[in-house]
C-alpha cells in the first residue's frame, strides 16, 4: 500500500485519511500522568487496547509505567513480539488452544525476564488455565475479576470471589495476584457526582471482597482497575493500588465532555484524523473520512482547527465520506482544504488505522517525525 | 499473528473472534444476483467497498460481472496489485497526490489490457484530473456524479451536470462515459412502498438531466449506480445500466430487516462472527465479540443458531464483549459455547478484519476451504 506518510514531510503532504498524533501534546500527557500516580502513590499500567502499539508500551514504562494491559491473547502476542515485557490480559480466556498459547507467552516472558497475568471469574476458568499451565513449566499471576457494576464479566463481590482465589492459590503454576474490580460505565458520566457516587458504591464492594478474602486467610497482593473518566478515585482511595488508564494518552471526545474536577488531570487531544475536503454543495462540504476512519460508537468526531476560527459540525455521511456543515452565514471549508477531526473513541479508531503519523511542533507547522506502526491492529482473538 | 484457522480444519477449531463465510450461502447468491441482472438486461459491478477481496471480486467477473467498483484510490491499487483488471472509482478525488497515482494505475491497468474509470462532480475535480492525466500517457473513463438524493457528492441534476461533462468531453485523456446516479439511503427504508417512491423520484431527476445531456449534444453512454436495498426499481426502470449492488454478496442484519418484494431476489446471510462463550453471570453471558469484531453503525449484530433452537438477545458490551441475554425461564449459552452473530452492517465489518474464513458445508459440520485475505483492508486513502 502507499504510504500515507513520509518522516520530514511537513503535516501537509501527509495522505488523508490519517490518523495523526500530536507527539508533543501526547508527552505532557504522559507527564501529567506519571505525576498523578507519584502523587498519590499508585502503579499505573495503561491499557495497551487502546493505542496498540508497543512503542508506546514501552515509552509509557520508560515513564514510569509498570508495564501493559492487553484485553486479547492475540494483543499480548503482538505486543511481547515487538519487545514488551511486563503484560496484563486484563479479561477472561476460556478456550483451551487460546490458553496454550498463553500458558508459552508466559514462559517466553519468564524466560526473557519479564510476566505475563490474567483475569479469571469461574471454576472452569481457573481449571482450564491450570490445565494449559501444567505442562509449560511456567507460573503465571492471576487476578480474580470482580464485577462492581459495569454487568458484563466478573464473580459477584464477596465469598464467592474469595472461593475462587483460594481455588487459583491451591495451583502451584497459577500465582494469586489481586483483584480486577474495573467499572468502564462509571468513566463516562457527565457529571463528577455522578462519577464519584458510582466509585464510592465500587469500593464498598471491593472492601466487602477484601473482607472475606481475610477471613479465608487469603492476603490480596494487588487491586487493579480504573481508567481515565474516575481515576481521581480509585487513585484517592486507599484500596487500589494500580490504575490501567489508557485514554489520557490520547483523549477523545468523549471523555472530553466530562464535567472537569479538581485534582484530575487536564488531559489534551493528542489524536486527531486529518482528512480533506472532496465535494462541496450549496450548503455542505464533504470531507474523505467516515466511519471506516474514525469509530461512531461514542458519538460522531468533533471538529478541530488548529488555527482557530469557526469550527464546522461534522455529520454523518456513511462509511467514507464526512458531511461538514457550518452555522447560517458562515463560510464551509473549501474543496481541498484540511479537516481535523477528534474521535469520539480513541480505542477502536486506532484499531481501523495501520500506522499512526507521530507530529512534532503542532499540527500547522510541524513536521512528521516518526511512524508508529499499530502492532496489535485486528489483534481480536 | 497466530492464524486464525487453517485450511481442512473443522469449523469447532476456527479460533474466536473470527469472520466466517459460507461459501455454499455466497455462491447461491451470486448465482441469484448474476440471474437477476441477465433478466433485466443490465450490467453489474458489485462494490468492492464491501468485501475489499480481489479473489472475490474475480470470482464475480468471472460468474458474469463488469468488474468492481471501489470509494478509494487506495482501495484501486490494493486491488489492481491483486490481480483486478477493471476497476471504477465511484467517488471524488481531489488531491493532486492522489491524482498523480490515479493517473500512474490507469496507465498500468491501460498496459495489462485494463480499464479504470473515476466520478468528478466539480469543475475543479475535472482540471485537476486533467493535469494529472496531461503528462501520463494514458486515458480515463470520467463519470458525471450527480446527487440524487443522497445529499453527499455529486452535482445538482438538470443542465449544471451536462455542463461538466462538455467540460470533460473537451479533455482528450478524459473518456466521458455516464452519469453516477446512486441513492445510498434509499436503500434502508423499511418499507417496499418508500423504497419505491424514493427510486421513482431519482428516476424523474436522472431524466431531467439525460434531458439537459441531449440539449448540449452530449451522449451518455451509461447511468450507473444502485444497490442490493433498491437494485429491482433501478434495473426495471430501462435507464440505469449498470448496477454497483454490493451487499448482496454476503447479506447483512440491516438488508434483512427491509419489507420483502416481489421480484427481488432472496439473498442469504453468508457472513458471520464466530464468537465464544468466555463469562456467565446469572441473567446473562458474555461473548468474546464486540465492536471491534464488527460495526454497530447500522445496529448491533442478530445471534444466529444454524442448529435451531432459542435465540439469545445480543447487547453491547464495549470494544471486546457482547452481552448474551435469554427470554424469561430460556437457558443461556454455556461457558465455551460457540455463539453465531450476524453482522448489521458487512462493510465496515470486514474492515476490520485481515482474513475471511471460508467455509464449506455449513457452520455445523463444516470444513475451511480457504482463507480470503481482505486486501484493501484499511486502504483509506
Amino acid at each position: 500500500m502507499t504510504p500515507i506518510a513520509w518522516i520530514g514531510d511537513a503535516v501537509d503532504a501527509i495522505d488523508t485519511p490519517a490518523l495523526v498524533l500530536d507527539l508533543d501534546a501526547m508527552e505532557r500527557n504522559i507527564a501529567r500522568m506519571a505525576a498523578f500516580a507519584r502523587v498519590h502513590g499508585v502503579r499505573w499500567r495503561p491499557h495497551a487496547k487502546m493505542h496498540k502499539c508497543a512503542a508506546l508500551a514501552q515509552r509509557l514504562v520508560a515513564a514510569g509505567a509498570a508495564g501493559a494491559c492487553v484485553q486479547k491473547t492475540a494483543e499480548a502476542e503482538a505486543l511481547a513480539a515487538a519487545g514488551v515485557q511486563d503484560l496484563y490480559i486484563s479479561n477472561e480466556v476460556l478456550a483451551p488452544a487460546k490458553l496454550a498459547r498463553v500458558a508459552q507467552l508466559a514462559r517466553t516472558l519468564q524466560q526473557r525476564g519479564g510476566r505475563l497475568a490474567i483475569a479469571v471469574d469461574s471454576d472452569e476458568g481457573v481449571d482450564r488455565l491450570a490445565a494449559a499451565l501444567a505442562g509449560a513449566q511456567s507460573a503465571i499471576d492471576v487476578f480474580v475479576e470482580i464485577d462492581v457494576g459495569q454487568g458484563r464479566c466478573g464473580q459477584p463481590p464477596g465469598p464467592a470471589a474469595a472461593q475462587l482465589g483460594k481455588r487459583i492459590a491451591a495451583v502451584p503454576a497459577l500465582r494469586f495476584a489481586g483483584l480486577q474490580a474495573y467499572h468502564g460505565k462509571a468513566q463516562h458520566l457527565r457529571s463528577a457526582d455522578d462519577r464519584r457516587a458510582a466509585i464510592a458504591a465500587v469500593l464498598l464492594l471491593v472492601r466487602d471482597t477484601l473482607d472475606a478474602f481475610a477471613q479465608v486467610g487469603l492476603a490480596v497482593p494487588l487491586v487493579t482497575g480504573a481508567g481515565t473518566g474516575s481515576m481521581l478515585h480509585e487513585a484517592a482511595s486507599g484500596i487500589y493500588g494500580e490504575l490501567q488508564s489508557g485514554s489520557f494518552l490520547f483523549m477523545d471526545a468523549d471523555y472530553a465532555g466530562n464535567d472537569a474536577e479538581a485534582d484530575q488531570p487536564v488531559f489534551e487531544h493528542a489524536l486527531f484524523v486529518k482528512s480533506q475536503v472532496m465535494s462541496r454543495g450549496p450548503r455542505h462540504a464533504v470531507c474523505d473520512a467516515g466511519h471506516k476512519s474514525h469509530a461512531i460508537d461514542s458519538g460522531l468526531p468533533v471538529v478541530h482547527r488548529p488555527e482557530g476560527g469557526l469550527v464546522w459540525r461534522y455529520g454523518n455521511g456513511g462509511d467514507e465520506h464526512g458531511l461538514l456543515h457550518a452555522d447560517e452565514g458562515q463560510p464551509l471549508p473549501e474543496l481541498g482544504q484540511t479537516v481535523w477531526l477528534v474521535p469520539g473513541h480513541c480505542d477502536p479508531t486506532v484499531n481501523l488505522h495501520d500506522m499512526l503519523v507521530g507530529v512534532r511542533g503542532g499540527l500547522l507547522q510541524g513536521r512528521v517525525e516518526e511512524l508508529l506502526r499499530v502492532d496489535a491492529r485486528g489483534a481480536l482473538a
